[in-house]
């Protein structure tokens, strides 16, 4: 199951984030979050990947030492105890213009010791916005990978009905999917960028359960069982007629696949049904317009016009004014990635992007309506890496 | 199962921070961080908790506002959409004094928003050294929480000999303890302070496995089973003879408490059970020494002398020049909280502290041998809040 990332990835990586630094005026890059790490070394480690605007990147290294020392990987090695040390080793390596720092996660004690003691008087550029545009499209060997993530979720999901019954509660149903998940290699932590974002699995979320919005950035958010931690399931036993949704993401080999199913013990009001039939229309539309060259802005009015005419505006993505600005994010080493599908999101779609297509409603007395699918954009459409019928199961 | 924070707590909480507050001569305090959140207010949100030097403090919430609004919150609640309107919020609060934030979390651009845009020509000063100072005494409230989070996982170690048998997986063994601790109220996140940071669950390691050191801040590391998280349990199967530990963290009601026991299958080589009759006698220099009042650092000195002594000082929290330089840590809301047990660490242990003492031992060519434990400092001498008796038991 351990699939190390080939050298024939990792190269042409470090050549295109050179060319964004070449573009932007960048001296040196100093990489140091564990996906970005993972992404141009095939590696993590506690430690940056000093990446000059030209020639051969070095992995400087504080733990662990010996086992990096033994692992394969591409860049030079070289080892430090502590960040004083960085300067004499980067003496060789630093070109002209400011120093590139993923600013959007080094905490902020880090950046002033960086910027004030280790390299004063270097100008200093955020360099996460480069490399988030460029993790945005994925190669044919990281649309593999999640698609073996997207895989146990479909082989778990498909567990789903035979565990249903009235009383079960979310928490036993998610811990029974999170333990069939981890027996298919989930790799339990799934990575997130976003500094406020907190998520344990996921959300398995049943009637009015479903309609608690959450703290992050997230159209659902769940009860829980603990104040501390107000989100995903709770001790609700499940009840019938109500929507159960199942939204989980799973990560394989570092990868995220993300897709939600709906499940219902005997029926669902009428209202849930329209809503469905919506969401299915919601689909259609996407699948017809999310080609290369589409403007997530464009489809995002899209589709918030089709629930607009269907007069569900106040209940989509959250409620009234509490409605999160996504209807779709990127999936890839985090889970939310770039692209995403908002009204202002600046790259258009191309052919490698990955995203989770999320459209979800939240019905008052009813509970949380959604599905969520993960898919790669082609030339020729949408290739849904998720593949369980988006069917409502009744248990 | 929900325990919501009483009012009783949370109200003295914030009058020793302002106490704190005055001492350093801050104005204002502008806490973000969920932990700190959650122990200042009862609650968690996508907002600031505005903490003046005196006064009421008020929560300041972009999300979620209406579940927030019907919730039972002890301090004034102001709604906000931008940070730009945290000015006029903050009018009536602000002291004279520097703005205290929590660097050590706070991203890098989040600082330099709030400092160079929202609150330009304000002095601003980490608070976090102080917060974390505050909340390393524990309350009997708190107490009682982890007390919680420790029978859970003495009551699932109880059922380790029934599961282990040669063949199953590391992995395989994890993901059972993993799925009781869910159904037992593991509220799944456990939540980490240092950045870079990562945990999922715990290392559930065997033989050679155990030597594998990590990429974080942790003795212990694991071969994991991806490259993208070489951390924690793996493929590999569980063999006769070789130590296998199982080192999980679970978290109640926010409150975290951690464990590591030691198993086999058949017996343990001599070398493994000499390291264990040291672990008993640190265990009993730990209960004899570490009183209010005592410096981790002599206490660090203490252990360290009878490990070399015993000649295994290469061996001891790593390997070699690879060793952690802590042999405990304090767990609260946190899995790595102060205080320390190491050669520096400033503060006296007092009564209230809750610690994790974990003395471990990687001994080549047999694997890690180690114990560990969850206890509250106490004028009596340590109280254990992990009650699991302390052998190695074999299966």
């Amino acid at each position: 199951m351990p699939s190390t990332v080939p050298l024939a990835e990792i190269s042409p990586r470090i050549t295109f984030l050179q060319r964004l630094m070449a573009d932007h005026g960048l001296g040196l890059a100093l990489i140091r979050q564990l996906a970005d790490l993972y992404y141009y070394t095939g590696t993590v480690a506690d430690g940056f990947l000093a990446v000059p605007a030209d020639g051969k990147p070095t992995l400087l290294v504080r733990r662990p030492q010996e086992r990096l020392a033994a692992a394969e990987i591409p860049w030079d090695l070289a080892f430090y105890s502590d960040l004083g040390e960085l300067p004499d080793l980067l003496a060789d390596l630093a070109g002209s213009g400011p120093l590139g720092l993923e600013l959007d996660i080094l905490p902020a004690t880090l950046y002033l010791r960086l910027h004030n003691k280790i390299f004063p008087g270097l100008a200093i550029k955020d360099i996460s916005p480069l490399i988030r545009q460029q993790r945005m499209v994925k190669s044919a060997f990281e649309i593999e990978q999640i698609r073996r993530a997207a895989a146990i979720l479909d082989e778990t999901y498909a567990e789903v009905p035979a565990l249903l019954r009235p009383g079960l509660t979310e928490l036993e149903l998610s811990a029974a999917l999170e333990y069939r998940l981890r027996l298919r290699g989930h790799q339990g932590l799934v990575r997130l960028r976003n500094f406020s974002l907190e998520m344990f699995f996921g959300h398995v979320l049943s009637g009015h359960a479903g309609l608690e919005l959450a703290y992050t950035d997230t159209p659902s958010g769940g009860l829980g069982f603990s104040p501390a931690f107000p989100q995903g399931p709770s001790l609700k036993p499940l009840a019938p007629h109500e929507p159960i949704t199942v939204d989980i993401a799973s990560c394989v080999n570092g990868y995220v696949a993300d897709m939600t199913r709906l499940y219902v013990l005997g029926d669902l009001p009428a209202a849930a049904w329209r809503a469905y039939e919506l969401i299915q229309d919601l689909f259609q539309y996407f699948e017809a317009e999310a080609r290369p060259g589409a403007r997530p802005g464009d489809l995002y009015q899209g589709l918030q016009a089709l629930v607009d005419q269907a007069g569900l505006g106040d209940f989509f993505m959250g409620r009234g004014l509490e409605r999160v600005s996504f209807i779709g994010h990127g999936v890839g080493l985090e889970l939310d990635e770039f692209p995403f599908i908002t009204a202002r999101f600046p790259f258009p779609l191309s052919a490698g992007m990955v995203l989770a297509f999320e459209p979800k409603f939240f019905l008052p007395d009813i509970g949380l309506v959604g599905l969520e699918d993960t898919g790669v954009i082609t030339p020729e459409g949408v290739e849904w890496l998720t593949r369980t019928p988006r069917e409502v199961v009744k248990a």
